[in-house]
């Protein structure tokens, strides 16, 4: 990829109905977009090798790390080291967050 | 640090005269929310581990990296590999940006 990336140009993939991402990459980190429509569900899963961490850039959703769950708002922000299960579950709005994961992960590419 | 971070809550580090950044951070990933203000500057570096890669969020600036420069806004993106100079040069207006470093940069923390 060139060093500058115009993130509305990116083609979006759906992880999960109704939620989709557009990601960049180096060699050690990976930025994804994830948007979720309303009542979207990442179901509950974990990552063995991967650090995930992030932040709500626009509207709500809810996020399960390790047993809590939270009501995210813009500006809130997430650390999930590996193997710890976490979820996501939209609400009434729909929900754009900034996820970041290191290793890259080769699926998402 | 917990799962969930309220990054209003964080203090801010100035790291050049008018920016100033507020971290979170895992073991591979540190996130740095970045505000600069006007004509504010980060004058050209580069680090020789550390892949650092970001994402603007409000407002504008410069950047340039490997020698080409660019006018951010919203919704652009960069990643720049270990040993590539980069700096940030402030416009009329405010900007915030997420940077990411991959590892976390100790002297950030």
């Amino acid at each position: 990829m060139s060093h500058f990336i115009d993130s509305s140009e990116l083609n979006r993939k759906e992880i999960a109905p109704g939620v989709t991402i557009r990601t960049m990459w180096g060699d050690k980190t990976m930025l994804s977009l994830v948007e979720n429509s309303p009542h979207s569900v990442v179901p509950k899963h974990s990552h063995e090798i991967h650090e995930q961490s992030g932040i709500v850039l626009e509207g709500s959703f809810e996020m399960t790390i390790g047993g809590e769950t939270r009501k995210m708002k813009p500006g809130d922000a997430y650390v999930i080291p590996p193997g710890v299960e976490h979820s996501l579950q939209g609400t009434d709005g729909w929900g754009l967050a900034l996820d970041v994961f290191s290793p890259p992960r080769e699926e998402y590419k």
